[in-house]
């Protein structure tokens, strides 16, 4: 398996990419939880991610992680830039991983 | 009551300073808990944390709010930098408030 900051480091890359979704949701556990932003309603499991992740590249969101990115065990938080519409913002992510690496949940601090 | 940017400024302010250690756990609400790195055993109640605080200004503790703060109802996440001993560490930390304000748990991923 790919060690968390491997499996981040991925996910930043990937967002927004059209030719990205599904290796992106394939990073997610099939239960996996996405709060995105904290405090909005979860979304659970590949349909869910996939139909919330296919809208990133028609917004033109480009993900690059400028860290840092602190891994402990199987939690981490970590700092990208997400690049939209002519707006550059610094979201903060959490992310838990089960034993085979995958995410098991996301929540999003922007 | 102050906002929790303002709060989350102070604690940032507070850290390492000798005569700051009791406002600082004055931050917190009574039953508040400390997660310090993520992954070890929770401090919690002011005892414990005047004892964890009280220990930062003998090591030389700096901190820094270098941002993003995010905030979002009674919870945030924020990057800061702390100096300490000739190194320079960039923790994320994660807290959630109550109703007055207070600090009710902290969570530091280093």
């Amino acid at each position: 398996m790919a060690d968390h900051a491997t499996t981040i480091a991925n996910y930043v890359e990937f967002l927004g990419k059209e030719d990205k979704v599904d290796d992106l949701v394939a990073l997610f556990s099939d239960e996996a939880t996405v709060e995105d932003p904290v405090g909005t309603d979860l979304k659970v499991g590949p349909d869910a991610l996939r139909e919330f992740y296919g809208t990133l590249p028609g917004a033109g969101v480009v993900g690059t992680l400028i860290g840092p990115v602190h891994v402990k065990d199987d939690q981490a938080a970590f700092l990208f830039q997400i690049e939209a519409m002519g707006t550059t913002m610094t979201p903060i992510d959490l992310m838990t991983f089960d034993a085979e690496g995958k995410i098991t949940s996301m929540r999003a601090f922007w």
